[in-house]
Parts: C-alpha cells; sequence; structure tokens
C-alpha cells in the first residue's frame, strides 16, 4: 500500500505489530487519532510512556505496580491470609472481574514445562514459599489453567511446602450455560468425581 | 475491575476509547505492551507522538502529507491530469491498495448532506475548482460511495465545473464474488443499465 505520509505509515506499521491487529483495523485506528483533536492522540500518548516510565513489577505479589507494593497487596481491607496463585496478570484480572475474592495474589509468570524448558527456578515459587513461611498464610488457591503443566505445577508447589499452608484449587467442571454433551471427557469426569452436596452449594 | 496499578488502568482506558476496542481487547494490548521490552513500545510511542507533531495535510489534495505536499502530489510517475475525487483518506488507502491507478487524488472530507447540515461550502469543492480552472486537467473520477448524498455531491460538481472537464464516476454494479439474488435492485438495476461490451472488457 501506497501511503500519502510516512508519518502516517509508520504509525500504520507499529500498530498492526500488536496481537490481533491487522493492517486494516492498525490504519483505522491511526486514521481515528488522525483525525481526532490532540486531547486523545496526548492521553493515549501519555498512558503508553507510563507504561515504559512508571510500571514497577509488585515485590510481594510479582503483578504490576505504581510502586514497589502493588494497589491489591497494600489494601487494608483484603484478607492477607489467603493468597490466590495465577500464571500471569491476566488471571489477577478476570478474577478481580468477578468480585467474588478479597483475598490477595501471587503470579508465578507461568508454569513448569519441561518441554519448553520452564522449571521451577525460573518462576516466582521461591518467593511464593517464603510468603508462606514467613506470614500467617492459612491457604493458598490455586487458580492455574487445568492443563498438564499447570498441574505439574499445583503438584510440585504442594511438594515443596510440604503441608504448611491449607492447598486448594478452583473448581473444575462443567462451565455455567455450558452443554454436557459438548464437554470433553476428562473435564465431565473430573465434574462427576468432584460432585457437590447440592444444600451445601444452595447454601453459598 | 480493580487494576493492581493506576498506570496500568489509565493505559487500558485510553486504549478502550479507540473504536472497535472493548476492555478485554484493551487489556489484552496494554498487557502485551507491559511485558514486552521497550522498543517496541517505544516505536509505538514514537509514531503516534509523530502523528500529534508531524503529521500535516497536503496543500493540493487535502491528505495527510509530512510536508506541505504529500508523497503521491509530489510523485513525479503519477499522472496529475487526472484527479480521483474521495471523500476521505481512507478511499485513498483503499484505491491505492488495488495498484490500479496511476493519477493523482481530491479529499473532499465529506459528501453533501443538508440532513447533516454539510454544505458544499464546508468540503473542499472550491480548492477542486481550483485545481481543474488552474491546470491541465483531463478528467475528475468519481470516486465516492454510492448514497443520495454522494451522487448529490457528483451533480453538484458537476454543474460547477461545467464541462471544464470530463467526469466520469467508479463503475457501480455488482461486485466479484457477489450473487445476483442478493443484490439490492438499484444495484442490480444499474448494473443492467450500465452493462458492458464484453470484448471490450476483456480488452482491459
Amino acid at each position: 500500500m501506497k501511503y500519502s505520509s510516512k508519518t502516517l505509515q509508520k504509525a500504520v506499521e507499529a500498530m498492526s505489530s500488536l496481537p490481533s491487529i491487522g493492517q486494516k483495523s492498525a490504519l483505522r485506528l491511526v486514521l481515528h487519532l488522525a483525525d481526532n483533536q490532540g486531547e486523545k492522540k496526548q492521553r493515549l500518548i501519555e498512558s503508553l510512556s507510563g507504561l515504559i516510565n512508571d510500571l514497577k513489577i509488585c515485590e510481594v505479589c510479582h503483578s504490576y505496580a505504581d510502586t514497589s507494593v502493588c494497589d491489591i497487596c497494600s489494601d487494608p481491607v483484603r484478607n492477607k491470609n489467603i493468597i490466590c496463585v495465577v500464571d500471569s496478570v491476566k488471571d489477577v484480572m478476570a478474577i478481580e472481574n468477578t468480585q467474588q475474592y478479597s483475598g490477595v495474589y501471587h503470579i508465578l509468570g507461568g508454569v513448569i514445562s519441561p518441554l519448553e524448558g520452564i522449571g521451577p527456578e525460573d518462576l516466582h515459587i521461591e518467593s511464593l514459599k517464603n510468603r508462606v513461611l514467613s506470614g500467617n498464610v492459612e491457604e493458598l488457591i490455586m487458580a492455574i489453567s487445568p492443563s498438564i503443566e499447570g498441574d505439574t505445577t499445583i503438584y510440585y508447589i504442594s511438594k515443596l511446602l510440604d503441608g504448611k499452608a491449607k492447598i486448594s484449587t478452583i473448581a473444575r467442571g462443567v462451565s455455567f450455560g455450558g452443554e454436557l454433551e459438548y464437554a470433553d471427557e476428562i473435564t465431565l469426569g473430573r465434574s462427576i468425581h468432584s460432585r457437590t452436596d447440592y444444600n451445601k452449594e444452595l447454601s453459598i
């Protein structure tokens, strides 16, 4: 494609390097910004510059933070005795979105995967152990995507902590609105195995 | 949604203000940028800053440009005697993408629409007239989206120029791969009315 301006072309190329944004979408976004008055562009640029200059990693949970400790870890209302262990920051956002959890998080930064050469030492497992050993942690909720690698990671952590905190996993089963006939056999098998007392479920 | 960092939150909000980017997509894009090393972020920010600082409007065709005249208007290979008249910069890009056109462009910046209060004086029609009167323009190709407003605009320009240049419109008809039974009656009626000599079409 021939552009009438190299500035435009560079912006489209940079925009289309983002995931799931093709050249047509990138062009539409860039033209939208070019057509708009300065304020919106300025706000986008400032906020993206913030990602370079201001974004830090929380010392406690390894999530993104503005200071050395993130807003969730420094929130006095949050229950510090329950730690939800997740793979990435995306999972923190997904769980926060449910508004069902008031504990804190620990981000592993991945799962153990020998095939991809990711071992326990590449993840934030040592710092999780230190949190458990140093504080009054009652429970670790393992909210890791169900997979062989995820299960290996949970098994490794449970062995490492050796009963120093209660370990639970999020419930796995048929999703709400899902059809039984299309559920895969592992999920369906697990959902029968981990069946819940109906009266107990109602009381939640 | 509760974010662990306000920097992150601001970036997501700015990103989701772009068209067709919802909060989930914005979060995915921002986390992608946050996870990546500085170079990609830096390039995106620099190119977006360019949209504020370096982007100009071409004096001749009103497209986006880096200098006072855009790359297309200043290209010596382009035929300056044929002007393709379009609604917006997006249309220039779409036509450039076909690689079938070697003339220059004129961007009106909209179409005449009394309902929306857009009259000829709000568009770049006066400068189009001046281009035709001052130069050796042989033909104006009206590449304006087919609609009542588009047709009104073409009619207005053809009356205004009063035979000072040949005026043509891009062919309207059934699109390639389209099914006759689903074509609307105006399109189908026009395509029968403007039928093309088969041998002539083959020779293109």
